[in-house]
């Protein structure tokens, strides 16, 4: 490992040696192995959203192995689905990308105000799939939080006993929360402290407006001046906000914008110190020439290639 | 062990030999080492109230390494943090400093009027990471509080099974009582105690008021005429009503103050025959520099070198 | 990956995706990735022979990280070695090279003549530590070969459940079989085969010489004209016992011999259709200089790209 | 922790925190602490030869609590003891001295050839006891040395989940040794390798006489003229074997010697890059101002501070 | 509870509340209540030599329900029998003595020279019947003690958390030893050794003879002028070797004697520091009027009434 994948790793060195190497498994995999930045795969939208919301625009997407063989022709560091998904592609692509198994799964057939997500496999799923970790969803803001914080915290002990590396999706929501105030910079890096105490090893927001939304929290920002009037400087507050960036923090392009604008993005995820994206819909809901192409410009951008 | 320690530790004779060994790291560690009184350095407020909220006052407090250094430096008998920041430190301070893993956590992004702490941490998680105790919320007054007792019950068996020493965070909170209501003396009295019969080793309450929330209560209080008027008598009934000063209860500082507001505080404790303080805000909220000054008159006044 | 790891991989179509996921790791890792070949540094010597006749030769080869770095540096498919080599030395190199946790060990303090190795480890090991593989040592021929057996069985079960492949030594000794006998084709064929039937995914077996040590096999290999005579022919035959092929079957090198001599052997196994080596001290008994030369040419014979 | 400790402990970095922090308290702990060299108490005599040889020569030593007093008036950094002698003391000296329960014992009263010891306790009494460590003793040589390799492995898997670290006295014994060759430096060496292979995180070995016992040995030490004439040249091929140093290996005084020759062996363990003595019969045996005076002379001679 | 039985119970500060609480109630019952003396009657004869051996001699014995009411009528501290014995009396007696099932058996109709008793209840039977304690046989000496103690030390931790006394008879037999040699004084010293290593708490041994068994033994009894002539002197020294006496040391009368000599044996039993007698046929093979005259006399000899 290089030097910077060896800095990282000692940030973790609390986890056994099996959750090193599976989180060195992910930082050395692709186009951006050993640069510490990282593009992960996911595709957990047909049970989020239903399936042709989610692969109608690009249905070459309904078949699971169109995932795998995406991931892996662009490069990224790893790949995140549900059971089902990795079940139905891993054979033919055995040790070709890092898997993420998605343990739990919410769905829209009944969209409750306080969501909870149900949990639909575990560690002994990740292990007979080759999985490197699994990945867990929590909705800080939910009235059922709690159940899902108790949830996260046995699976997170059962995988990092078996040398699994932990990935947490942080997503704000509940009935006590505004819409804006799902991605409020306050809420966001809220939201990224929460999942760094429970024991997140790889921590996933999404990027935070300039809208701080708890009145005390207001306080403390106008008080103290953070900065976060500009993307880069609410992604380094992200960061800061995740254990002063000892903790690996990626973020999600949200919904679907016109590349430059996703670009712009992905360069304040760089210059605010983030880790790098995970990105869903933008990418597999387009031809896979044109995803690659979109995803070779976001690496490029990571790696210092692009400006 | 001097005789002070040997003292306290009678009061535990029914724990075994590993409990009390853990209370004695506890009270012979730092520079109140052996004078049986205790300042605990607590860091759960960036689960608690939101990154910002917690360490924005002094940004060098989002590294999780920068509390185990402060409570070092300061001489604190022990840190006290949730799993991710204890996890994300303790590699570099093994043995420096004895630990108490925070095991449930309670967040602000649904502020319930009853509420209840998520379960996110273990006896295993205390063991692995070398912990001397285990830390624990109830909040008394709460519809849930029945929920929460049962969670302590169980933790804290498995806890004294395994050695590991029990702290019970005790805070009046629910739907029934006033804000004032919360350290009114006949309240925080009433939840110490609860904590006592729920088997804490150390019980940490918020330094009551001269209030008497419960009309019942209130009765009684004027019949006997019960002292309460100062902080000191206060605080000598809070410790009488823990056992008649047979367990160790230390007191929260709360909300900021001036310096010397709280050192009067501090004062009133060691008066009123108070073990000690847990200090978070107060302390790590300030430059380093300043807080070790803060810690120092504090612990001075404990030790009795300062009056 | 490539055709012919696609190829091997549909051999072990009864394994689920983890354990082909971990082979597979194996065969795409290093100089040979993707060749279908591979060259393994295994060293529990220490264990097997005592530290001075292992590592005397070449100090080096005392450190624990040594073994790891060779590995590395001359592109190993894997490190084999027992718990104390692995838990010593895999902190520095998470990801950097698949190992292989050799779960039993049998020391020459006391050497029976019908042996059984001490069971020193397991799963639980191998996934904290990160591993691809356990690896177990049978004694076909020893009195204790029931004991063994059923050890392995229990653990394959163990290890395949939870995604790790299995690799079995499996080497012909005990009170029955003569010095010589032990390295016999129809004693190596015969110990293959079994290792095949107890659910082998790599099996390891000595070079058999051209003698044949059981009567009733003799007349099998006369009446048949099995073809025995060269060093290829049986190794083929040793490949067409391990379920005709369908199973990887790798070669240790035994004791110190010319370098020559062991190329000539390389080539044996290479034109017999053998899968590789197990090179322990003939590789790590050198300086480094010369270890990584002498596992160039051979990795080089196995390319193609040497004669 | 100095750089010496935060040295020893990278070696461990394996480990989770909790087993480095109890390394950590014996390495801190009594007039060594912080030096990374240690002197142990081991008082498990009463079991292994019998109260009267034991502790006529010093009577005193018939009462458990003596023991913990000499370990914490001379400053040791831990004391070993079976079961009932720490449950008969523990009570009186909470916290005062690192404990180390040695989990497995022999007795004489059936001296047999190929020795095995009982297993007399575990990880959960370790745990109510308040120790830091298990300790382990296997007999290397012995016919039932594979049983007590396993009952080490299961011991110490438990030990190192709960944080304990592990402590091995790898003394070779059995049918098919020499008496001299229980203590030949080739026999020596490979009883330190074996019980580093098994996981021990502290070894305990008898200091090593010039005689090689094993044959095949013989012609390795003298091909490659391995330094064995002195002492502390065998000191320093022990440390060597013990992972190159990377494992803290103290050595037994042995039977009684004049003090002034006990004093040339502390030398040459020091001057081998030992780690320190484990010293029992030669300290308890004696009324205790001399024996303090002794361990006195001891340490000095670790420290430096006597030549 | 009085001074004396306080000080008793303060040499078990390390068991649980629970076990102190079934000392104190063997302590503090019958006539010798509260003088910290103790004569138990135990009658696992049956068992042990068969009914007609047994019983014979005064058949009321054949009915269980005899031995309780003998225990009874002559105020015995405790009453201990194996499983089938406590069964069939003890609805009859709820809460009249105190109860120990006698854990493990042996029968004389295969009487090995090391022999193993059967385990033949455990910690659900005792607790069932309403007893205080279990009992367990160990024949230090044996070829089979190893597994003996691993049972006892199972059967100890689980009756120890189940708050019940552990007490150990402790008999050297073995084909190592001579008969004589099962009586010696270092023999019967070590054998209490063990039981007190083993975390018994309370032990049971045979009276010891003036003769020295083990030559490694001689020296030092020899070298320390031991004192060790008369009965007193040996029982001093048993009861040293018991932890210096903190631990309960009771002792059998062994085979039938001259009642005078059997005072006589008490009376040495009380002048060297013994704690009681445990007397089985010397009392259930009389007819119960001189049954009761006769432990009258010995408890009178204990309290200090009778000369």
């Amino acid at each position: 490992m290089n030097d910077r994948v060896r800095e990282i790793l000692s940030w973790y060195a609390s986890e056994n040696p099996g959750v090193r190497t599976n989180l060195a498994r992910m930082l050395n995999h692709g186009r951006l192995g050993g640069t510490g930045k990282m593009v992960i795969l996911p595709v957990d939208q047909g049970f989020e959203h239903g399936p042709a919301r989610s692969f109608a625009p690009n249905p070459a997407g309904y078949d699971p192995r169109y995932h795998f063989q995406l991931a892996i022709e662009a490069g990224c560091n790893a790949y995140a689905a549900p059971l089902g998904f990795l079940e139905a592609g891993v054979s033919d692509y055995c040790g070709d990308v890092p898997l993420i198994l998605k343990c739990n799964n919410h769905d829209l057939l009944n969209d409750e105000r306080d969501p909870i997500s149900a949990v639909t496999s575990g560690v002994s799923d990740a292990l007979r799939l080759g999985c490197v970790a699994v990945g867990f969803t929590i909705y800080p803001g939910s009235a059922e939080r709690t159940e899902m914080y108790q949830q996260l915290r046995e699976l997170a002990e059962e995988a990092k006993a078996a040398g699994l590396a932990v990935v947490v999706w942080s997503y704000p929501r509940g009935s006590t929360l505004s819409k804006e105030g799902e991605t409020a910079v306050d809420v966001v890096t809220y939201a990224a402290q929460i999942a760094a105490q429970l024991g997140a090893d790889i921590i996933k927001v999404k990027l935070p407006s300039a809208k701080v939304e708890l009145a005390e929290a207001q306080k403390v920002y106008q008080k103290y001046e953070i900065p976060i009037s500009t993307l880069a400087e609410r992604v380094h507050h992200v960061v800061q906000s995740s254990f002063d960036g000892r903790r690996i923090v990626i973020f999600s392009g949200g919904t679907y914008a016109a590349d430059e604008k996703f670009f712009e993005e992905v360069r304040a995820i760089r210059d605010g110190g983030g880790f790098g994206s995970i990105i869903g819909r933008n990418s597999f809901q387009r031809k896979k020439p044109d995803a690659l192409k979109f995803l070779d410009t976001i690496m490029g951008i990571y790696e210092g290639s692009i400006q």
